[in-house]
């Protein structure tokens, strides 16, 4: 029996929603959290979860409470975590308190740990709801969830194309397709992702620095969010980035995935101008393989959102793949002409019967450009698979 | 001095573009144009104009007011005619009912009658204000305005693609990308235009009917509506238009435009098969003339909005032409990957600086589709050719 909410619920589990919102560009690899403890209908303590390393925002909502916690209502949007850590789990922290309800919008997903939160806070005597707003909590943490639920990260792939679906002329030239505005979202895609994956390919033609810059997050505290750098991950089965590749020079790290088959001469070079070099297994056709790249950067990077930002190439082996979970297209009202870069590679694809269908969640204007937010929709072939 | 109108003027001329707007789809080749004629606050004659060979709107209200036209104000989108046709010159009805006030949109649009209906009011002493609401009324009638100032049609190229750009598979493969909804708007473009324009290589390869079906259009009139098919123009210098060709069947015309270098054989052979077969000036690659094509369309067939509905090809010829008043494009959600069909061709494009730019109108969900309705904006060079 799923629980009732009333109205005052849910205000003040939005209020939560909003505050977790605030960690959004700042608490990687941790989950952004919001916390709001209600007391006669009055919110007495707030917290979000910021930085780790930082206190959980049960804790910040619980100091800011203080006494006035006994008895109260806490609204938290994730499950509060049970483990004893640099302090202790957060579930104590509210049962010590003296609060009598605790209701969250989501379970942890981490499958190990998922549900003795609500455990611990029962056996003290707390009443617990559970699912309140669950879908918007679910939203904040895509990466998060996905990398604690199937061991990989949230897939985001960007790309910025003409009204004709082109990339870049057929040169590869490319500056400037989108606007300044569309390259402030595009910056704070970059500042919530725990990394940024590119093909060479990409590298070697555009030599991107794929690095946030404070000056066009276009937020107050973007001084505060570009001391985290995104992990760079680059994709080159044969070691054929260039010394000097922009982003090797750029603050935070460069990683370079590759298969074996390269010289060792290469490597220390590579190594030496700043990158860090990773063996991967590769695929029947030499390449990097995609599956076990993203269950690499969740395992050891601890990846929750992964941004893509690459060509056509790249793009398409993902799709192809299905390991694309968000698209996130800038489209700029301009025409590029049949001879430009195509959007996708997709070369397996020459009937009508296999177009990879989208679902369109959002559409707005961007300043000159648009952005359109799609998620791929399963293949009937992968449908199929998942008839026993 | 531009005259000043009151927000009761404004009122009552937003009816009467309402009213014109009951004739989008029948007046062809005349224009769209409603009439309200008011006495003291009040609306005493409504009228539009319905269909080529039927009264003029003015008719329609004065006949509607009767005697309360005496000393009343008449609110017209469209400058009342001069000439004397099948009855009488509207703005001589006007004089004789003894309109006080006459209150148009916008004037003639044909320079060698323009401002002929505005004298004779005058001179027959009514007070004449121009100007009220112009950019409504002028978005009523691009097609009529364009034929009537340019000699040329209003060109509006309709084309459906995938969210890459992409219109058909490699193949040709290319039923259904869009939805029903997508469809209906489709026909309702067929239906406002005088005729379709379509090349003789996409009817080899879609076999399109380009009529308008009743049960598509989804409207209250569709009957009435589908009693003037478009004329269908088929681009084809080679005479490559196969005898069986589906439109050659359908209710309407269906002219083909060619060149010279054909055999008169295959020529009567089309014309036994029921097209109409019109010899047309080459351009220098010998293929029928573009401008040529608007120019003979406008004065021997009186097209006013034409609408393209065609391939690649023929489309990119268009644009890069800037033949193109308005693109409308039907975006499936769907993408068909890099070895599909391009949206335009458009050989000559290989630099970003030469880039076709477009000012993006309107964008909405149509179904599950989306549809963009963009204006190409003039190129530097076309812009430069302007400086004297």
């Amino acid at each position: 029996m799923s629980p009732v909410f009333s109205v005052d619920d849910h205000r003040h589990m939005a209020r939560a929603l909003k505050l977790a919102e605030r960690g959004l560009y700042t608490t990687d690899p941790n989950p952004r959290v919001g916390c709001v403890i209600v007391r006669e209908g009055h919110a007495v303590g707030e917290g979000a979860h910021l930085r780790a390393g930082e206190p959980h925002a049960e804790i910040h909502a619980l100091n800011a409470a203080g006494e006035k916690a006994r008895g109260a209502t806490a609204y938290v949007t994730l499950e509060p975590c049970s483990h004893y850590g640099r302090t202790g789990p957060c579930a104590l922290a509210l049962c010590e308190a003296g609060v009598a309800r605790v209701v969250m919008a989501m379970v942890d997903p981490n499958p190990q740990v998922s549900g003795r939160g609500i455990r611990m806070l029962k056996e003290a005597g707390v009443e617990v709801a559970v699912g309140l707003l669950e879908a918007d909590a679910r939203a904040l943490n895509p990466g998060f969830i996905a990398r604690m639920r199937d061991g990989r990260p949230f897939v985001r792939l960007k790309m910025a194309m003409s009204l004709d679906g082109r990339t870049a002329m057929g040169s590869g030239e490319s500056q400037w397709i989108t606007g300044p505005e569309a390259r402030t979202q595009v910056q704070r895609l970059r500042a919530r992702s725990s990394a940024i994956l590119s093909g060479v390919e990409s590298l070697i033609m555009d030599d991107s620095r794929l690095t946030l810059r404070a000056e066009q997050l276009n937020l107050d505290n973007a001084d505060e969010i570009v001391i985290r750098q995104p992990l760079r991950v680059i994709l080159d089965s044969r070691l054929r980035l260039p010394l000097a590749a922009a982003c090797l020079s750029e603050p935070g790290r460069t990683l370079v995935l590759t298969t074996e088959e390269h010289s060792a001469e290469k490597r220390r070079k590579l190594e030496a101008a700043g990158a860090e070099i990773q063996v991967m297994p590769s695929d029947a056709a030499g390449r990097v393989a995609l599956r076990d790249v993203l269950a690499w950067l969740a395992k050891n990077e601890q990846v929750n959102e992964l941004l893509v930002e690459t060509g056509a190439t790249l793009a398409g082996a993902l799709l192809d793949a299905e390991l694309v979970d968000e698209l996130q297209l800038f489209v700029a009202p301009t025409l590029l002409g049949g001879e430009a870069r195509p959007l996708f590679a997709l070369p397996g694809l020459t009937r009508m019967a296999d177009q990879r269908r989208l679902c369109v969640n959002d559409m707005r204007a961007v300043g000159r450009d648009w952005r359109i937010i799609a998620t791929p929709l399963p293949t009937s072939a992968s449908v199929d698979s998942k008839v026993p």
